[in-house]
């Protein structure tokens, strides 16, 4: 059992959106696709991946370390035992030979994008989708087609004003999503509590709104915004301050009683584990949201996972960061809260198939092999392209 | 005063030896040149700059993110407000447009990699070595030409026994080192321990012996390692567990009762701030050694010498990884501790100006203006290939 063939590209998901700390005009992705000489129905089974938003692509790392790695393997140390399928944490291992520990960026992208399509193989040569897979393989055997999700955007862009952010939201509301979450941060607080409060009255409750400062704010800006938030009774605050430290987010959850989330830019196991140690986190109401295409991918992320698990934390505490397929997968077979979509952003490489429902901010897949991309037509003709 | 030219290479920094962790054999390095249209004496004045061992060349970060955004600034944004030099924190915003918080590994090398040739430019044009325009602009006023050295070595290689380790450790006391560092964890701890045995008989006391892990150990094996040598009074005991596990840190500080080193592989001021306040290291005893080059260059690390005032760490605590100029004229403007040099390894990079006196692990430079890369022949040969 051999990759035969390994493809890799940059695409451009660039727009004019702004959060309060970057802007995404130059944002583009990396996606890699392993053909495999496995064949079903004449086929060779191909495997898929990419990486999420607000990090950069990583081409040369691709070229230059991971994918040479993978392709100067010996079979056996990319398959497993028996031989039936390869191996995603054998591949992983590959990957990571000869990297240093510590410094997690970058490279945690392109390890998560590879990792991304080995899932893909994996679970179609397995012909069902991952999520199944991963509910009898690493979960406990439970799996949904049905999980909850968000409409991430309320972007600052320029010319945009309050009836523009609305008009957003409102069509987030048109397809099914209750639940929403705006940016914060990048105007002067006065200004973004006008922006959250109508957005509130569309929204109708606090719970249907989460608020993201990118990790903008210091611990007096962030316990100021927390203050005039608090009464709105929001669904998340997020990434109030820095991802890194640690003792702003432990201070802020002491003086602030809604929920937290954060951890999107936590690109390791060990990051993640700092978070749960010395974040301040509370087991009952925040939310951790890891993205493991930006960090290493699933193999690193179920090291994560068993972390939490280690610390006492509901794996339905996750809700991930970045609105693609394999964390909705993840989420679907390994019972996490949830997932992030952005239904106007980063297309087509965000959300899932084409032909799933969403209501009442809960999506139901149709039926898919694999991650799912055959479904969603224009990720398949994007991805179809990478052999020609 | 602009930047009229910029160039960037690979070099290929490859060698057998193994740390507990990672092979060489394919370690490679990106070097930069900023050519000015500052001239003296009739020549263009051009930076200089490269990182550290240890993670690889970061050419398409560099070409495609860091250089174009420097390319596309404007002068004023290059300048500092006098306009009679270029402003490495003015630069250092310019590089760090767009990318969002967190994520800190590879780009922070290709920051740091631009960030060390800004420096020697900005000295050269105050025609002063870089030691003496940071005591001056950033420090006490202080400068001194001769600071504290060790030859790090002791790696793992094919075939080598521990005759062919004393041979290395003797060839660095020949060269007037005194204190030498060398690699434990990867062979058992009993034949590790014959190895450090052997090497003290050559260099007389503990206090002349560092060993370093690599960040290999899990806390057991740290605390095993830690008992076994802590009748040897060694210098230091370095990286003993994973560099972001600052819990394991904590619990081995308090078992082992000799200095702790570690840091190396911390690349930014929020993780360098992280292990000062949860890695449980002690001010008094223990060794900080974040290396500039590899985590955003010298304008990040200023904010982290900050951070360890604010924490009342004495900058004299820091003995830098890299064993590069920068960290050299760092060393000897900003009063740290001292320095690594690799004697044997890493060449032409590493180390410093050839006519360099070192006795009793003290250097002293000799004359030079800006880093001291011109005082060094055949890294000077190097660079200037850059712009042919």
């Amino acid at each position: 059992m051999k990759i035969i063939e390994i493809q890799e590209k940059t695409f451009s998901i660039s727009s004019e959106i702004k959060n309060a700390y970057i802007s995404f005009a130059k944002m583009d992705c990396s996606v890699v696709a392993l053909k495999s000489d496995v064949k079903i129905n004449g086929e060779h089974i191909v495997g898929y991946g990419f990486h999420s938003n607000g990090r950069y692509a990583v081409s040369e790392l691709l070229k230059k370390r991971f994918i040479p790695r993978l392709n100067e393997a010996e079979e056996k140390d990319l398959i497993n035992d028996e031989g039936t399928n390869f191996s995603p944490e054998k591949i992983w291992k590959v990957l990571m030979q000869n990297e240093k520990p510590g410094g997690h960026g970058e490279r945690s992208t392109a390890v998560g994008t590879i990792d991304m399509a080995v899932w893909d193989l994996v679970s179609k040569i397995e012909q069902v989708p991952l999520y199944e897979h991963l509910a009898k393989k690493y979960g406990n055997g439970k799996h949904t087609n049905k999980i909850f999700v968000y409409a991430a955007g309320g972007y600052y862009y320029p010319g945009k004003d309050i009836p523009m952010l609305l008009d957003e939201m409102k069509s987030y509301l048109d397809l099914g999503f209750t639940t929403v979450k705006m940016k914060i941060g990048g105007v002067p607080l006065k200004e973004d509590l006008k922006r959250i409060e109508g957005v509130l009255k569309l929204v109708g409750d606090g719970n249907n709104l989460c608020v993201d400062a990118n990790g903008r704010f210091d611990l007096a800006t962030a316990i100021e915004y927390g203050k005039a938030m608090e009464p709105y009774n929001l669904k998340w605050y997020e990434e109030a301050g820095d991802p890194l430290d640690y003792e702003l987010n432990s201070e802020l959850s002491k003086s602030y009683k809604n929920p937290l989330a954060t951890g999107e830019n936590l690109f390791s196991v060990q990051d993640s584990r700092n978070l749960i140690r010395y974040g301040g986190m509370r087991k009952e109401i925040d939310w951790l949201q890891f993205d493991c295409s930006l960090s290493y991918g699933l193999v690193e992320y179920l090291k994560t996972l068993k972390v939490m698990k280690d610390y006492n934390w509901s794996s339905t505490r996750v809700i991930p960061h970045g609105g693609h397929q394999l964390s909705c997968n993840i989420a679907a077979g390994l019972d996490l809260g949830g997932n992030e979509i952005y239904p106007s952003l980063f297309q087509p490489f965000g959300g899932f198939p084409d032909s799933s429902n969403v209501e009442n901010s809960y999506v139901t897949f149709p039926e898919f092999i694999g991650m799912g991309y055959e479904k969603k037509v224009k990720l398949n003709d994007l991805l179809k392209k990478l052999f020609n």
